[in-house]
């Protein structure tokens, strides 16, 4: 770890080439080409161990972390996430195919989404998912018929808006009330669906959860969520004589896209967190609960980035330099939905003076197609290696073939050195779908 | 057409539901699932023909109607435009790769791009792609050197920035000066630029080619910018002594995405543009050019919907109510994007008043997936389903799997009745390029 990156898996080797988990960025390109994503195998492994010891440091390892698989979700990640111990949450069929696909085993997964729609449903009981995070009263119901048709008593979590609001961007604020997610606290709603649930025939309560919102970077948001659901954990109690099992706290832990964002430490979360989770339980007098954790980005993001190869650079006097990447929107939509953070720097020169103030575009035939405004940047040249770092959350996932860009693959630099875990799209594969 | 359904290819048939092409809508998801693109074929059909006919009309057939086809681009389109007699606008080696695939004739084809990769520009030469739109010095040499190397002449306009601001979304606005796109007149470099490319031994400059913006409901910067590229072209004539041959002037033509939107007949578009073309050349004294329209979005816009089942239908009281449906931000990100407009209504009543206001939020795990908020709708129940018009263009092309939802599939409704043009995305598929 250096100044100029401080992330510890980043580092800068003797020909003054940035480099992943060890493997120098250049020779990745040389081998696998441009547009490329590269993450981190010990990185990604060593947050999940991180959010695994502070559970068992801070709880005595009463709970379960899993992986918030829309970060980034392929068979290889899928199996990192098993074989570090962690449960999985995934939002679609999509996802729990994939999960499935790679053995992941089914009691640890959680199925959450705001609008499952009956076919997943299905495909959650068939596949006997270990929690299913119910979101409104229609799926409730649907859940409910379905379990009595296949004669199955499926698991379900609630899912709560806490009225938390943890001070981010909008777009990814949700335990507001105002939210196409869970139940809301404050009108009675949330109350009436746990009753429901616990009535229900074919449904087994295991507990509820709440999300407050993504990027967070801090502990208060969380220990008022805690505090929120505890109590009215302690009602359920006193008004239905059930003292839910289990507390799903969501994801939400920033991570570091720039020098400038400071992460929360996860002990220090998970510290605060069982330590208002401890006196809440004893204030009302109510079992400590399992604790469920699903991080995702802070997995994955800072652990993964993106290398591009410089096409054009176009001075405007007066104006502003546009460094064009050979991807763009399509690999990363990140900074054209939320104008999101990035550091750019030249893989070959990484710590070397960002001397100029830089736009970087895509090669998408559309202005928006930028991945930074005014960022910092080395000198760079047509042809050389740019590297976008922290990009291994919410890109490959969200990558589009736009323009019918190819999407990049993704490269697992581990021990052993780098192996591809996702293909890169080929010309044939854009045209698969396509009939006559 | 009907009042409230102010597209000539949408009607209302007897059972009061929404028809496409003459097609119901309900039949349609009963026989393709959901969500599903529509699309109009008589529709898209008789848009390439009134460009045709206007070009025909008032220029005496003297240009070329090329469709771009970054809006929406798959086989089946391509050999559309190709019957049609039309030319295409390609924007990368995947769109090209589809024309060909479509064995759309690459003498009408146009290879655009603010950052053709060399591999890109080698399959263009290697096609015999009949015009590239050089944008930059590095792509200009590029060219010059892979052509000469190959032993052909490789054909060129060059992509200027006109310096008109064409009134619309800054995302979508591409011909000032401060843009990623092409060379700047003011300052020089599209001259320097034509220049070079004259001089260059194995190029063979055409023309010139500019884009003003995107969705554009004004015939003035149209002219505006005509002008100022033939007053360029008789710069360049002044001099170098070449009168260029061709002026492209792009695309942008505004469509009807909500009833007030008021988009300019093509005919008036082009009996005005032609107008200004004759004009000028007299007063220059310049010959009359070969003139190239690039439309896209008015092409397929309007001609296409997407049908979704409605899931959850959550009222938060004094809030707003939620309509969630079973796509999203997935398969139409212009509303997170952009915050771009929709028409949106129940499809099995699609005549009946709109009684509330609404957001659509779709599936995905992200609280900024959403087609639309305070948009008027019918009450709709779970398990409706509800049509979002005008998403022909920019819906399918910007797809993602975002969260492994499967892209729907796109159905085309011709005279024999709809069959698929584009398979829906299998959950198979989404893993294909996943390893191990």
């Amino acid at each position: 770890m250096t100044a100029a990156l401080p992330w510890d898996h980043l580092d800068i080797n003797e020909l003054g080439h940035l480099t992943i988990g060890g493997a120098d960025t250049l020779a990745l390109v040389e081998e696998y080409g441009t547009p490329l994503y590269a993450m981190s195998e010990e990185a990604i492994r060593e947050n999940c161990r991180l959010y695994r010891r502070s559970m068992e440091r801070f709880y005595q390892g009463r709970g379960m972390v899993a992986y918030a698989s829309k970060a980034f979700c392929c068979k290889a990640m899928c199996t990192i996430a098993r074989e570090e111990g962690l449960g999985l949450d995934v939002v679609s069929a999509g996802e729990l195919y994939t999960a499935r696909a790679a053995g992941f085993p089914m009691e640890r997964v959680l199925f959450h989404g705001n609008n499952k729609t009956p076919e997943e449903l299905a495909m959650a009981l068939e596949y006997g998912v270990g929690r299913i995070v119910a979101d409104n009263l229609t799926e409730l119901g649907t859940l409910n018929a379905m379990a009595a048709a296949r004669g199955v008593i499926a698991p379900v979590m609630l899912r709560i808006k806490p009225g938390v609001d943890a001070h981010t961007h909008s777009f990814i604020r949700t335990g507001q009330i105002d939210s196409k997610f869970g139940f809301a606290l404050e009108t009675g709603e949330a109350l009436g669906a746990v009753k429901l649930a616990l009535e229900a025939k074919s449904l087994r309560l295991t507990g509820l959860h709440c999300h407050i919102g993504s990027q967070i970077f801090e502990i208060e948001p969380f220990c008022h969520a805690v505090t929120v659901m505890l109590e009215f954990m302690g009602l359920i109690c006193r008004e239905t004589g059930t003292a839910l099992a289990e507390l799903n706290l969501g994801g939400g832990f920033g991570i570091r896209y720039i020098a400038e964002n400071d992460p929360v430490p996860y002990d220090r979360y998970m510290e605060k967190i069982s330590g208002v989770v401890k006196s809440c339980c004893t204030k009302l007098g109510f079992p400590e609960p399992f604790l469920i954790l699903e991080p995702g980005r802070s997995i994955v993001g800072a652990a993964g980035l993106t290398l591009y190869r410089v096409g054009e650079v176009k001075v405007i006097p007066g104006v502003r330099t546009y460094v064009s990447v050979d991807g763009g929107m399509g690999d990363n939509p990140r900074y054209a939905l939320y104008h999101a953070d990035y550091t750019f720097t030249a893989a070959a020169r990484a710590g070397e003076a960002k001397t100029q103030v830089v736009t970087v575009a895509g090669k998408c035939c559309e202005s928006g197609d930028l991945l930074g405004e005014n960022v910092p940047l080395q000198e760079v040249k047509p042809g050389e290696v740019l590297a976008v770092l922290a990009t291994g959350a919410y890109n490959y996932s969200m990558a589009s073939s736009y323009n019918r860009n190819p999407r990049p693959p993704v490269v697992l630099v581990g021990e052993n050195g780098p192996r591809v875990i996702v293909r890169r799209e080929s010309l044939e594969d854009l045209v698969a779908n396509d009939m006559g």
